[in-house]
């Protein structure tokens, strides 16, 4: 009923784009007439001695290991290392309002009328208007236009509550898991001879509320959020490197993400809009990294599904350190790594507070 | 991953079509192509000596007030006079597996690509594939062709649950409540001069799942749900004639079919596929009809967020009697309409088992 403003504010001071990388950002060309006014924040993972080359015109700060572990010191430990999961230090690192993260092998999509999909303006509508976790819309995001509430929606809830996170999705290649692109060879092997028609019978022209006491997969491909209001429980875990698991970087953020939404009382969108998502990664690969997390979810997700915040958690921050200790309570059964997790957890909080120090830190 | 199939079973044989009116049912001329095959459930509203003129080459029995009396005698008290509530007879005089219920202003709508969408056929292959209330999977209904379950959901949950209830949407005239029809004059009289694109703006390609935990406003006017699975739940309430309230029939219905199906391990469905609505109707008789639904509504809604079935309660009938304790206990302090609607709950389960000897309810 309030309607999308026409025009979307382009808070170009007030986002940084984090972009985890371990190779040139030729990518960036494609999306120049959408990103070009707003910072970016590269956080280059691998090999600090390699030279990541930034498309001209762009503005950024760029960060390598050796950039995170100078600024972090010890604390450096929470920060991934061969993994993507590497992007959070960017969202330690920035000083907005708002974060938008995309990986380097996105491209600009195209809406179903041939148009070219400005992600970043819907991510932005997505983080200005309210949510409805606590009552379902059946006609999806009543927000927007052509929209509105429908009949037994009940109106002390139309006011909605504020939006914390922006979860977009994919055209082209879907995020889907090692097993699963392993049984389906032809969305693999045949991508490029897909017909426009199948390729379009993916565009969902929505965006919806995940209702509240409801967690769900959040793929850090295509992502915004509110950093002030959520940022520090964007914590990407442990990956890579050293760790026993790979490619639930996300997930855990996701997991974390929305109890602690829920708690305090804000929303999380997914839906629109839309990027064209280049390559699927090599599912061999994949399976070695994901093996155990498909393993562990299973427990990992009950957990997620039956835990609570009391009420005096009324920071992100306490509702992450209380987090943290209910994992190493809860999960450390299943594996040591978990209770490597739950320091890691604490840590990332320290060093989050460190960089940003009382009166930023919301 | 399971797909669509491509062809789609026509269940003939066990589906019933509900349709409540009060006029000559042209409309189903549009419907001929889809409907031919199926039995109608007619039930007649308001004066029984109207005679309903039904489209020739439609099977199908028909039921006025004075057959509504004469089969359930006293009991007859629970179905609803004047107010489409009154279609839940035929729910209960139905012998077969699936109903499919649908408003006689409403049309067969076109697809983006301008094919007329087959509605019945997407409420069948909505019901005859799983639901996953479980987990929430961002690629909407993982059963469809093109879609799957993305990486980070459960495997333990991909069997899905039976589904029990598919909720199609409207395009044209959406199911506003009172209010929001007067505050929308455009869309409510300029319709006829909208853009064909502001039109199709609201399709929206997807079904979802409605999460576990989660009520939702279900609308009667385009939905079809398994009988065996859910049957005895979908008691349209007292309403209309000699009630206090209106328009809130298919509400009560979905938010007691809602809670029973999350505690029975059941799935409902929502999105695909829409009808064509060609008429709001009058926003001041339904303002009448509605406030003081929307008064209650309020406090209706905290109590089925809140209300939990005890595990004794197996079968739906079981499950609903439950419900009618607790609502007689907990809402009617509200208004003594309370105590009368949970009256009539245990009346509409009385009567279904009369009608619906042991060994065909489940």
């Amino acid at each position: 009923m309030a309607g999308e403003s026409s025009t979307t504010p382009l808070l170009s001071d007030e986002l940084d784009i984090v972009i985890p990388t371990i190779r040139n950002l030729d990518f960036l060309e494609m999306w120049r007439p959408f990103f070009e006014k707003y910072h970016l924040i590269i956080v280059q993972d691998g090999d600090p001695s390699k030279i990541i080359k930034v498309p001209d015109g762009f503005d950024y700060e760029l960060y390598n290991r050796n950039d995170i572990n100078r600024i972090l010191g010890p604390k450096a430990s929470c920060i991934s290392f061969k993994d993507s999961a590497c992007r959070c230090f960017g969202y330690m690192v920035s000083k907005k309002k708002y974060i938008y993260t995309i990986d380097d092998d996105c491209f600009v999509a195209k809406d179903p009328s041939g148009k070219d999909i400005n992600a970043l303006e819907q991510h932005i509508k997505n983080l200005l208007c309210p949510s409805t976790p606590h009552f379902f819309n059946t006609l999806y995001d009543p927000y927007r236009d052509g929209a509105d509430f429908v009949r037994g929606y009940p109106f002390s809830l139309r006011e909605g509550v504020p939006t914390a996170v922006s979860h977009g999705l994919w055209l082209n290649i879907p995020d889907y898991d090692a097993p699963t692109q392993l049984v389906k060879p032809r969305e693999r092997n045949t991508r490029h001879v897909l017909l426009e028609v199948e390729k379009h019978k993916k565009y969902v022209d929505a965006v919806l509320t995940i209702p509240k006491g409801t967690i769900f997969p959040m793929c850090g491909m295509n992502l915004a959020f509110n950093r002030d209001l959520i940022g520090p429980a964007m914590y990407f875990g442990l990956m890579g490197d050293g760790q026993p698991i790979g490619r639930y970087d996300d997930m855990w953020a996701g997991w974390c993400t929305k109890v602690i939404c829920d708690h305090l009382n804000l929303g999380v969108k997914t839906g629109l809009p839309y990027i064209w998502h280049s390559k699927a990664s090599n599912p061999f690969v994949n399976l070695k990294k994901e093996y155990k997390g498909i393993y562990w979810q299973e427990d990992i997700i009950l957990f997620f599904q039956s835990v609570t915040l009391p009420k005096e958690c009324t920071t992100v921050q306490q509702c992450y350190i209380e987090l943290a200790k209910q994992v190493k309570a809860k999960l450390s059964s299943i594996d040591p790594y978990f209770t490597k997790l739950a320091d890691a957890m604490v840590t990332w909080i320290e060093a989050w507070d460190e960089l940003n120090p009382a009166g930023d830190a919301k």
